[in-house]
């Protein structure tokens, strides 16, 4: 993973223990299987990632555990955005101090309609708070669950005061078309779709690459579009796409991270995957029952079994 | 304040020092300043008061320091709520702490389209985690900030649960008919609006006041309307909330903590109220006058000399 081209990331889910918090080990090991699978990286605490449901202090020690395991900070984007600045710096510390230089910042997300000189501040705010020219950040745009959007004017505002530092951006807004702009209107700025589908067409366009809740099941098929897309072949890059797409539209209908930790806990066996923590809650069993239905018609089994 | 009638409640604004943390000795001044002007109580760390831009350590030691400050925890609801269930329960525990057995819960606000299965889980992961009998939860309905409602079914459910431990609702959604439905639907149940133009046509349905921001600066005007409500005097009651009516449009068309943030400052002389914490932004100079011409037009600077 380069700051130009990340590849492929996995929004890594967080499998929880019997008091719902994150089981680190299973966690790291998870990760690795992801690194296997073909991962160039590992998004952990993003949405997918349930991050907003966990204090601060559980975050840390997330970050911490999964450097005590091993984990190559260098693999690592970490979601490190909060509603207040002194979290944000706090986790974006604990992140840089295993090594994790780069990090995915929401922007605050409980006030809405806050203005460019608003989240401008606020980004400023903890730039300067952390003071580490070490620091890479790719922000979050994600309007439906932040409320806030990210616009060009605002990047543009922060790529001038902040241009080592503000290196890209994981758009998870679904506007295929707004992602190009911003690959258009920003050379150099990494745009990351956070959408399976546009993965191949982003990449055509300039892009990074993606970082998806999906490529926790179906790393391996992304790293297929990926690869032959590096290799130029395009129609293997057009195959390995329809697939991935189709397997993300059998996701469509039911609440992701919810969705996802039940395709594990059924190819892994791990009853325990199921566990999610409040207000996200695990599918009722019709929906794993229609769920498991459509990903057996893609035959999608085999490529999960580790 | 009661469990039925808690009256008039200021939504507190958070004074901040120059590095933006909060002013403690600050906001006691302001919260004791605030019961002279007659409020029933202080509902402090809310939206308006900014706590979603604190850290859980930052808002711990404000109700620590207004503790130390021997303001009695019986007049506060301070806001408790946060999107991890374990920094919901370390907060409301730190209210309980110092007295304050009424707390002001948000949902969960980052996750949208969560269902009310999700919400009482959260609910009484923290309830039962907390596992205080004195704990008094009035929750807090404001789905344009949240994007999370609170509706009829969930709160059925969370009053059959735990019956002695929801007491209430802030309902700041701006809808008048559905606080109607809510009164009607849960006697016992203490509906209180954060919208000042509802105040007295809420009494008169049933409801238990008001929790609003304008109440920083119009505290005495709100408290007029109660008391002219409770002593029966209809005329003298919508005198005084057609002027409350009047000051709260004054301020419609800013942002509305910078707003009483700049009032403060203009009439206190202390131009630290002025700070805010990002994303949140002061008032633009062309902002503050209008807003000016527009409270002196009411002859509202008099009531608010201290």
């Amino acid at each position: 993973m380069t700051d130009s081209v990340p590849g492929v990331l996995a929004a890594v889910l967080s499998p929880l223990d019997a008091t719902l918090a994150v089981d680190i080990d299973a966690l790291a090991r998870h990760c690795r299987w992801l690194l296997d699978q073909g991962c160039d990286g590992l998004s952990v605490l993003g949405t997918t990632g349930e991050a907003n449901s966990f204090s601060l202090d559980e975050r840390r020690r997330v970050l911490d555990g999964l450097g005590e395991r091993g984990l190559a900070g260098a693999l690592l984007l970490p979601g490190t955005g909060c509603c207040a600045i002194e979290d944000t710096v706090q986790l974006s510390a604990t992140a840089l101090a295993i090594g994790a230089t780069r990090v995915l910042m929401l922007p605050p997300f409980y006030y809405k309609g806050v203005s460019d000189d608003g989240l401008f501040a606020y980004f400023a705010e903890v730039i300067e708070r952390l003071g580490d020219g070490r620091l890479r950040i790719f922000l979050y745009h994600f309007p439906q669950l932040s409320g806030v959007a990210l616009g060009p004017a605002l990047i543009e505002r922060l790529l001038a005061c902040y241009p080592g530092t503000i290196v890209g951006m994981k758009d998870s807004s679904g506007d295929f078309a707004g992602m190009v702009r911003t690959v258009r209107a920003f050379p150099g700025f990494t745009v990351l779709t956070g959408s399976d589908e546009f993965l191949l067409p982003l990449l055509r366009e300039g892009g990074g690459g993606c970082i998806t809740g999906v490529s926790n099941v179906a790393a391996a098929v992304a790293a297929q579009v990926l690869d032959a897309w590096r290799q130029g072949d395009g129609t293997a890059a057009e195959q390995a796409q329809a697939r991935l797409s189709s397997i993300r539209q059998a996701f469509v209908a039911y609440p992701l991270t919810a969705a996802l930790k039940e395709v594990m806990a059924e190819y892994t066996g791990a009853a325990g995957w199921r566990r999610i923590r409040p207000p996200l809650i695990p599918l009722l069993p019709a929906q794993t029952a229609a769920l498991s239905s459509a990903l057996d018609r893609l035959g999608f089994s085999a490529e999960l079994a580790p």
